[in-house]
This record gives structure tokens, sequence and C-alpha cells, in this order.
């Protein structure tokens, strides 16, 4: 095991109704001029703004709302939130919404107390400090409502970029699995596969013996495997959502992580399709996931057999691991399928002629040099041939 | 899945040399004057303690020593710690050593800025405010190092009970498994066993459909199981120390226990066996867990089968669950026996004629009620009946 060190102090506060103490947590984490940040229309309807609005207004703590984050959230918007916390002298940053509004919470934060642009967090400076940062769940996937990441495009070269920084973990997260009840299938599965990648790319390590994080994913794996069928028949089944949000975060803030490399590599291609044809991210990486996985399991046979075996219910083949591995794979493969996820290019609008141009940016936009590193090192000709398995 | 709040804000530094980093985390965490804790010879011997008081020279942090904790750590040192404090007027308390030691470290800590007994808060009083807390880990065992308990034996009575509060939360923990690699076999198979009951105490529960955190128990489980022979075999085996020690920690900093009911019993019943004899803790456990599990398994037959069948690796009997169950027990016995652990009450130099004053202290010291609350609820009866099947 690698030495590391390993800092979540974020409050979770988790269950139904919690988000009604959303004002009295802000309290407690020293809040008292907010900026209420969240996407579209449905926090609205749902009453969810209306109780945020009520729970804050209970504790006499001012505030003042910028909504409009979409999925895929692109940089316009930060601006303006930065813009809008130094002239209002905001001093907490409450996100009310999925992955893209906490993340989109997450780049304000640290963009109203940095001089610079705060993209130069996105091409590789650490974040080392931010305005102290709340959530309110409504999406069991990204997991950042636990993590110091944040992934953002930016419109000028569609660049999808990450950024990170303990000052990035929220103070406080409300985790209500019941506010994800609304959400159409498609999203729920969507976010089921983004918390199943995340697992993925801690478990393709090249660290040896790490048994303890092996188990702790295979684990979590296997209560999504459980849970993902469960919410899809019955998006009302509170307890699969619970198990799920649960599993979202843990799967995220690296507990089971630490110590060992990771990979990332689904993760960068995909971000260059939802950067580009704006699908859901989960959506793109049940295309890409299983691409990269054959593209790249012969590196580590053993690994992707013990995946197979432990988690999909594969019988090992002692004589021939390798179809053991290819076995688990393609169990990963009908299961997405079937939470109605995509398995090709077309399903998501992506084209092949632009694959040219989904490896460029991929290898060397916004200042990469032409390699991405992780489980298996891949260059331009690796990631085109793995674009063309996509197709 | 109940609602939980749940805060872990530990910083851990983790692997080689790490306890070398000491004095700068003291600083990170605005300790000015120290009380450095520990127990015996060990860790002076080792020259641990010497690193230690080394790296906060280097920080120019002054600090006073305390040794003397013993195992099954008892009161009259924490009054004479919360007296060195309050004199020396020290502002962060470093605890060097294992459970018991942190635990002392804990009780001086928030017995410092306490004006009452300290005593108050191992009778169930809720632990608000203590000085804050660093350890230095030098046995993977009670998971102190990440979680908000406490245990003390009070002399009078010899009482062994617990105290919580988020704010004996460790502010940082320095785990680096090279420290442990010179424990005895015997005490190293303790700290696997008490890592073990952790997980079990959270397994049994009586809420339904939580199999986020099922998973994650049996992953840390399967891990135990598979770690704990390799380091008895080879005790400088780092890897598996390594994979013990974050085990520990996750075991029982509640991450896989939330939201879920949790038992408790079998640490109830062993503490009377440590308080009495002096055993070690996990030893206490070997015997007490296995007679618990036997007298409660009915109570909820296909959970002890779920156990058996996932970390065991029984074959379901279908026809007859029980029968699945009481082997997943028989295969605890057998893993712990198998580590070097003690199965009978002889081998822990406990006695039958001591029964009634165990069970005694056990369900009406110290304030109790008579009954043990848990996965099953436990009489004066039951408790004896339990204790006899240890003999």
């Amino acid at each position: 095991m690698d030495n590391f060190t390993f800092y979540s102090p974020t409050f979770f506060a988790f269950g139904k109704d919690t988000e009604n103490d959303a004002g009295k947590y802000v309290k407690k984490f020293g809040g008292t001029k907010v900026l209420i940040h969240y996407g579209g229309g449905s926090v609205v309807k749902s009453g969810l703004l209306d109780r945020v609005q009520k729970s804050l207004d209970a504790e006499g703590i001012p505030y003042v709302l910028l909504g409009g984050v979409k999925p895929n959230l692109r940089s316009g918007l930060v601006y303006e939130g930065i813009d809008l916390c130094k002239k209002e002298n905001i001093d907490f940053v409450l996100a009310v919404g999925g992955g893209s509004v906490i993340d989109s919470a997450k780049a304000i934060a640290a963009g109203t107390v940095y001089d610079g642009d705060f993209w130069d967090f996105y091409s590789g400076k650490y974040i080392e400090e931010a305005l102290p940062i709340g959530t309110i769940l409504t999406i069991a996937a990204a997991g950042s409502e636990g993590s110091p990441d944040s992934v953002i495009t930016k419109e000028e070269g569609m660049f999808k970029r990450g950024a990170t920084g303990n000052a990035l973990r929220p103070k406080f997260s409300i985790l209500n699995p019941a506010l994800t009840q609304t959400l159409p299938a498609y999203q729920t599965a969507a976010g089921i596969t983004d918390i199943l990648a995340h697992l993925h790319e801690r478990y393709l390590t090249n660290t040896k013996e790490v048994e303890v994080t092996d188990r702790m994913i295979e684990g979590l794996m296997l209560a999504m495997v459980h849970e993902g069928p469960r919410v899809i028949a019955d998006p009302n089944n509170y307890e699969a959502r619970a198990n799920i949000m649960w599993a979202g975060m843990m799967a995220h803030n690296n507990s089971c992580g630490v110590g060992r490399s990771q990979d990332w590599n689904s993760h960068d291609i995909e971000h260059e399709l939802s950067a580009l044809y704006d699908c859901a991210h989960g959506a793109g990486l049940a295309i890409t996931m299983p691409a990269v996985f054959k593209y790249v399991y012969k590196h580590d046979v053993m690994r992707f057999a013990k995946l197979a075996v432990r988690v999909w219910g594969c019988q090992m083949d002692f004589d021939n691991p390798e179809v053991t591995a290819l076995e688990g794979i393609s169990r990963l493969e009908i299961f997405l399928k079937s939470i109605g996820m995509p398995s090709s290019f077309a399903e998501i609008g992506a084209k092949e002629e632009d694959i040219p141009t989904l490896v460029k940016t991929l290898c060397y936009g916004n200042g990469r040099n032409g390699k991405l590193n992780g489980f298996v090192s891949l260059d331009e000709k690796d990631c085109t041939n793995i674009y063309k398995m996509m197709v």
C-alpha cells in the first residue's frame, strides 16, 4: 500500500426531511450571507427551493439566488457567480441540486477568494482556499457531496476538466433519498453508472496487495448491482434510493481509493463526449467503460477475473482466466443495458467522423501532453482505437 | 435505512515514517503546548517516543510527558492527566500507543475542559467539548484513532464503561503499519479480533434493507480473514499490516454502521471479563462473540446465514438455513483459534464461580437497569446463560 493522507471532514445529514435543517447547518458552519445555487426548474417546481429558503429565513440568514446551472455545466455561469459573490459579500455557497450544481458551486467558492482566473484550477492548480460550501443533493451520482473535486466545461475550446483541493470538501451535505424519487429513470440509471465508474476507476490499480480497499470497492459495486434494478423497477423505492445515495458518497470520498494508484482514463475519455454532445455523463460512461476495459484488460487479467468472480458472480475459468475477465466485462455491459443505458455512439448522438476532434481535445487540449496516465498509459492511437470500439 | 448524521473529520496520515510529521500536524491543528501520553516501555525502547519528541522540538512546540497507561486502562491515571493538563496549560493531547492510550488521552482531553468529574461522561453524559487530540497508533485494533468513543475502567466498582462525543474524534491520526510489526502475535491476533467484533456489532442489525452497509462490513471482514493468517505467519508482512490497519479504522469510524441499529452486547459482555481478569479485550471477545451469536442467531437466521455464505464461504443450505447460520459461527470460532485466540473461560483466567458477580456488574453496575439492548435484548438470565456457554 502506498503512503497517503485522507481527510473527509464533511458533516452528513442523511434521511427524510433533512433539507429542512439547511439553515441550521449553514449557521453551524459559520455562514452569514449565502449564495443559493441551483439548476433548472425542478427544485423550484418540487418546492425544495422554497423549503430551503424558509429554513434560512427561520435562522435569519440572508441569501441571494443564482439558478440556471445546466448538466455538463459550463464556465460562463461560474464567472457570473463569482462576480455576484464578490458584489454581495457572500461568505457561504449552498448548492441545491446534483453534481453539476455542486461542481459549479465549488468553482464559484474557489474563484471568489482567488485573484486570478478560476480556470487556472481546472488547468492543474491545486485549490488551497475557497468559501465554505454546503450541499443539498438531488441526484445520487457524482459523489461531489463528499469529494474534493469539481468538473467544468470551458466554452472556449469545449474543454471539460477537473479541479481538486480539500478546500472544496463541503462543510455539510444533506442527503435525502426521497428527493431523488422524482428523477426520470434515465437520470437515475446514469447516476448509478457514474457511481460504478468511480468504483472501477479506483479498482483498476497497479498497486499490489490492497485487499482492504479492493473488498470495500467490490462491496459497494455489489450493493449497486443489487439496488440498481430495484430502483429502476420502482422509482419510489426509498430503501433502494437510500442505499444508492450512501454508496454514491462512499464511492467518491476516496476512503476506498486510498494508498493505491487509480485510473480515471474512462472518465477523461467520456468527458469529451459529454462536452461535445451534451449527453449525460453516466450515459457516456456506459459506452466508454466496456470499451476501455476490453482495450486494457490484458495488462492485468487476474484483476479483471477477480472483479468478474467477486462482483459479477462468474465462475473462475482456472485454465483460461482471460475468459473470466472478459465475461465480467460482458456482464457489466448487460447490466448497464438492463437499467436503460446506451451502448453505442449513435445512442448519445456521437459521430464516428468526430473521433479525430475528440482525440485531439482529449490528448492535447488545455495543455495536455498527448498521454493519458492511469492503469494503462494511453496515447493518441490508443484513444482513437477506443473511440472506434464505441461506434 | 434510518435517518442519521455522520461526521468523521479526522485527518489521517498513513504509511511509512509518517510519525516524523507529528510536530507538523500538531502545529497545523493549533497545538501550542502538548501532553504526550503513552503506555509502557515499548514506545521508549523502540525509539518512537524519541522520534515524536524530536518532531515536536523541530517545530518549537513545548510538551510534557505522561506515561504509564496500561491495557484495560483505569481511571486513576486519567485524573492525574487532567490535573497535569490544567496545571501546565496544555492545549493539545497527543496519544502515542494503542486503543488504551488513545482512550485515556480522550478522557483527559474531555476532563480538562469540564468542571465536574470526568466519569460523568462514562455514565451516559454526551461529550460536547474536549481539548484537541492527535494520535500515533501502534496497534490496529480499537479503531479509537478515528472514532468518537473511549472506554475506561473505574477502579471503584471495576466498571468498564464507554463515553462518546464528536469532540473526541482526533484532529489527526498517524497510522504507520511498520510500528505494529514488533507486536507479539497474541496482541496482533487480539487486535484482529477486536476489529472483527466492531464489524459484527454493526452487522447484527434489526434495520431492514441496508445492503450498502452490509456489503461494506462484509468486505472489511473478508479483508481481515485474508490478512489475519498472513500477518500471524509473518509478523513483518508490511502489506498485511497496512490492510489490517486501514480496516481497523474503517471498521469503527462508523461509515459502515450508519442508518442501522447496532448491537454492542458482545462488547458489553466482554468488558466485564477484561475489567475483572485484565485479559486482552480482543481475547475476551474471541470467547464472547461465538457464545453470544449461538445464543441469539434464531432471532434472524437469514442474517447469520448471509454472513456465513458471504464472508465464510459456506454453501447455503436452502432447506435448512439454520445449518448454514451455525456453520458460519463455527467458521468464526475456527478462524479465531487459528490465529491463536482463546476459546474458553479458563484460557483467560476466568472462573465459573464469578459469573454471578460478572452478571451483576454487567446488568446493574454504574446505573444500568438490568437490560442490555441490542440485536436481541438480554436480561440477567440471558447473560448468565451466555457466560456459562463460555466456560
